[in-house]
């Protein structure tokens, strides 16, 4: 018996129309040109929000399981951050590996449990595909961010969202990728969503780290041009975007290989004397020095205010998969 | 000095007469059937509430320390979605083992500190008895969320909770418990509510994992009728309620035996073709294989719906301790 | 396109002529007295709202950067309290030894990234001036939590702030400090602040575990009359403060001193029969014996009162750097 309480907040009506209402979010394989132009429209007026007060109560009453089977301290910090500036609550679950999620319960419990609690659940996990049982186990939304070598989207978005707040535009932009594009998640997903638009792709990576013949041929069925380099000053010239990414020594077998290649493809302000007035360099982070650190003051250094536009990305997620936008 | 600030939130009255208003909540022991009665009354009005709105105000500015000595995920995860639907904020300490908190302080001191911070407690620890200790220390409520081999009050209350909610009653049904009974924590205390109601209780676990005779006995001086079995099939026919445990490996001494008993007690369809078509299947989870999953889309499978019940008796309690219910 | 949403806070205006809008605490050689008067000003004001109604929402729509280095559970539940409380919100990053944030990258990469996500980033470091290279690297507000043998600039401010609180006064009081003054942290910077004030000091502790020479150096440089004993029991009678400090094993190269003088420097009650009626026992906690259980129900006691007003006193620094004080 619970007298004189008087909910503060009426009951919203949900915009159950927006396409993503009630969807989990697992691949770029989702998203076509109409869906990406509305997750950006909210996105952008998430960063006005954001700029001008701070947060809003959107989410307010709503909670969010940020459930990472592996520790990402860059996803979820953004993914907590976007719940709380719109009001929302999280269950922030990190030590997988320690707690009692794990004896012997299987994803699927794991995922049901949390919905009991929760209104979205967002993941994190090693095993490609664990994302999808997951999302096929909950009746709430499921949120990939990042299982193993699969997909990663909400970083793909972010992206995306960057090239587009940055420069304007997508269609019509050359857009360099450099570094490992063998093992780069990121790149990969990248590209599927840039062969949406009318771009020119170039593929910058040593010769064991090239981009995987299925995804060139992908790109390529899509009318795409793409050109493979092995020197990033090919095409420094003409790129309007430079997508940087780590060497990670943990996709090596072979370790020589890493010792040789990892300094090959280092961003500095010499290279960048001779790139567009009007480009940027992109990186998802953390770096280990492929973008020495007397770049960062270079306007064209755009890959903080890309990590901060992946919390306007998530924050748009969020809103639309659970009607608030 | 802070000029023109005005609270948003007048000092509300507090209901200091509930009977739980500044309580710990440390064992079953301290409830009766009016007890129970209210804090289930409350308990169901958070479910209409979050069902309809998601959240409430009752516990805005109320802050809850979320102090875990072992992983709990599960527990500690209902703690704060209870917590934060009510429009609270919580300290999570999870990482107990790793941080300056046991750097040789005592419980007491521990304790103390953080109600220095915080409004009411909620501990999990690996110690029979540390939840008194800890609510003889601190002058604000502390809410037991597992004590070892001790209690775990909460459980029971939401086991309890959604036999009621399930089966529109208490009194007079058929109540079997399965599996571990020896070591099982939650039926013990399960096992005690019950004797306050007028139910028939079935015991059905190997030799060797039996209930303690102690409480056979205690059961019996309440003049609740019980019997003992070996096999569910005895008792799959009258149960109105089958409550099913795991069988924990680090409960056996004899690792013989954990393997020959484990696949001993499994719920299946088959085995549920004989029950009664209104009758519930429990589990206070995670499972490890004593329920197969084809049975979670039987309308009889209660377990997740129990444990989303854990979040509403933990909200009903945590309003109940802090006069806003 | 976010149909019908109407902000529910207007853009308050910020007081950014309050001294410390927008700046880092990094030491307490930032204070003097016309700032921590400003400061205690309004920690006091926060201990009215607290406990009057629990929380205001003066740093709604506001997130901190919660990041722990190194495991200190005590001073993060106080900085998250004390943001809960003002209506904030928090990204608790305590596990970092584990997290992508140290693959490699750099302190100030991991601080340019909380800041896309965060208003203000609270740090505890191991290493001596990590603070200032954290502060310089962000352009929003760093607040100091410890940087290794560094400083530790809100444990002294809350210190002095207690003896504020509970003597009524700095000025004319006598203050002893007791124990490890050579590696205690915490007794240098709050004896730097006391040199602001008219006191006299008196530094008690074993030979090898001196106060180091260029501190009292410091403090004769400033005219404070100052001390040094082998014995607490020289200086009992007239301290108004005795400030005790934890001999951390830790520090100790030498274990056999260790074991030798831990036990030297303990608080009793027969010590405190012969101490002033009106005197306080401060500690900056965890204890480890130099205070013996029977103290704590003295009225002179303060150590618990200290803990408390460690989160008024981080409210008070969150509100001001963030213009809301």
């Amino acid at each position: 018996m619970i007298a004189g309480r008087a909910p503060l907040f009426a009951q919203l009506v949900a915009n159950t129309n927006n396409g993503f209402y009630g969807q989990d979010i697992i691949s770029v394989r989702q998203f076509d040109r109409s869906k990406l132009s509305y997750i950006f429209d909210v996105a952008e007026e998430m960063r006005h929000m954001v700029q001008k007060i701070g947060s809003a109560d959107l989410l307010r009453g709503r909670v969010l399981a940020n459930l990472f089977y592996e520790p990402s301290t860059r996803t979820s910090s953004s993914f907590m951050a976007a719940m709380q500036r719109l009001g929302g609550a999280v269950i922030p679950i990190n030590e997988v590996r320690y707690s009692s999620v794990t004896k012997g319960e299987s994803l699927p419990d794991t995922v049901r449990t949390l919905e009991c609690y929760a209104d979205v659940i967002v993941l994190r996990h090693p095993e490609i595909g664990s994302a999808q049982i997951a999302a096929d186990a909950a009746s709430k939304p499921v949120i990939n961010a990042g299982d193993g070598p699969g997909e990663h989207p909400t970083q793909a978005l972010l992206d995306l969202f960057t090239i587009q707040e940055e420069m304007g535009r997508i269609d019509g932009l050359s857009v360099a990728m450099v570094g490992d594009l063998k093992y780069g998640r990121t790149v990969h997903s990248l590209t599927r969503l840039l062969t949406l638009f009318d771009v020119r792709l170039s593929f910058v990576s040593p010769e064991g780290l090239r981009m995987p013949p299925e995804l060139l041929r992908e790109v390529q069925s899509k009318g795409t041009p793409a050109t493979e380099h092995e020197d990033v000053a090919e095409v420094i010239e003409q790129a309007d975007v430079l997508y940087v990414t780590r060497v990670q020594r943990e996709r090596f077998e072979d370790q020589d290989l890493y010792e040789r290649v990892k300094g090959c493809y280092v961003i500095n302000p010499q290279l960048l004397e001779r790139a567009k007035d009007r480009m940027i360099v992109m990186h998802p982070l953390p770096r280990a020095g492929e973008i020495s650190y007397d770049v960062d003051d270079d306007p064209r250094a755009a890959y903080f205010r890309q990590t901060e536009n992946g919390m306007y990305i998530r924050m748009a997620l969020l809103a639309a998969v659970l009607g608030r936008a």
